[in-house]
């Protein structure tokens, strides 16, 4: 029987896990879904996901591959894993991809979202999805912040210990941060190459320190001189955070044999 | 000691709620308040709401009144009671208000919010505040239909049993329909002066068989001519629905004892 290569985009409310990746302790989205596909293709299925979120961050365009020889339609898979799934995980789409595609390692970008409410009480209905800032933030310094973003630098000092990247150079080529006036609600969305460990947390934390005057507007210049994770201010909590699309070169679903793939796992 | 009546602003999801009426089986929004107002108070306390929202119905902006001699600053109420209730509920604003307000009998225009979601495979992170509907829904024939409840009509088709009203002569001022194009989401938005029993869930639930073309365009005005509930459409699941605002008359605040109260209780 033929075997093929399937990518799923995936959408989950990552409150009730233990993060993507499957792990000895606690529920992970990856275990979910594994244990449905192996049920819908009646084989155990291994799932590759682009990104390993951690525990209680969400994601509306999480891309994960699996190797199956079963006869389901690439295309039904979401109609058929919606029917196994809990309710806080939903398969957006199918489709099927050559053998040589990586979800992970041909990632070419990735938009990564994280919400703040900045009313004074916080919110009953969004607490899962953000991060309650009670303290009004000036906007002006966080918005200047950012600007040092965009560019290819090393972002050393913009990780986690744990992380496991090789190099940590990073290209950020979009930063926005926008405030709904009715709700006091701030998004920022980073569009980049890829995102070293904690990166986007420890952005986002740095920005509201910075909007609450604790930390000067070159917080990030400097950390990005010196290397320094000190320079920076805390990470963000994880319920903020969202995985919002996963993007790859449009030869990596023709041709992924000849795309150099990156040197190493990138986040 | 001096008894005063403090109004409360309240979010709330009502996913884990039997609604806000305390009622003998499930917990109740109500009750969960009451008691934390109990034990801040000190004293026993009842609150009255201003809407008696269904089980699984959310609230951005309850209001409920209560009496109480003790010595906390009305505006302080949000702090005190955000760290009793449940991160589920917030308390948003505390106002002290005249004896003879109330926040039922008073209130002269609620806002609704419903939301849909219409794509193929719904949402994850959306489930608990949004209705899903697989199947494409017509818009234009769905905003026409709107345009019918404009107006004071009697409402008496659009009412579930077991609605108290004494009356069944309503206004709706405001009703828009939006779709969001990225996600798929469809919010509905009424403002009117009250609201029967399951009003804005049955006003929902046509719409969305017009849209789907199983109900014509005008079944609004052939349920407003006939009282016929069977002119209309399917009551929409209950997470879909939020009481998003009530409004007062500004004298509810100075003199209401001077207000012609409503003839009857009003939802």
């Amino acid at each position: 029987m033929k075997i093929r290569r399937v990518l799923l985009t995936v959408e989950y409310d990552g409150t009730a896990y233990a993060g993507w990746q499957r792990q000895a302790n606690g529920l992970a989205v990856q275990q979910v879904l594994e244990e449905a596909l192996s049920q819908a293709c009646g084989h155990p299925v291994a799932v590759t996901g682009a990104s390993r979120t951690d525990a209680g961050v969400h994601a509306r365009g999480q891309c994960a591959h699996f190797d199956t020889d079963c006869s389901i339609p690439p295309e039904k898979y979401p109609f058929v894993l919606n029917n196994l799934l809990p309710p806080d995980i939903r398969v957006q789409q199918g489709r099927e991809v050559p053998p040589a595609f990586h979800a992970r390692f041909l990632s070419s970008g990735k938009i990564y979202t994280y919400r703040i409410i900045n009313t004074r009480h916080g919110t009953a209905l969004g607490r899962n999805t953000h991060f309650h800032v009670p303290v009004p933030l000036a906007l002006p310094p966080m918005r200047t912040a950012l600007q040092s973003l965009l560019g290819t630098f090393d972002f050393a000092a913009f990780q986690a210990s744990g992380g496991t990247a090789k190099t940590t150079i990073r290209t950020i080529d979009r930063a926005d941060l926008d405030l709904e006036p009715e709700t006091g609600i701030l998004t920022l969305r980073l569009h980049g190459n890829a995102f070293l460990y904690n990166m986007v947390r420890i952005i986002a934390g740095t920005l509201v320190e910075i909007g609450l005057g604790r930390l000067p507007a070159d917080a990030f210049d400097r950390a990005l001189a010196t290397g320094d994770r000190l320079a920076l201010g805390m990470t963000a909590p994880a319920c903020g955070l969202e995985l919002t699309a996963v993007e790859y070169p449009p030869a990596a679903f023709t041709d992924p044999a000849r795309l150099r793939w990156h040197q190493e796992p990138v986040r």
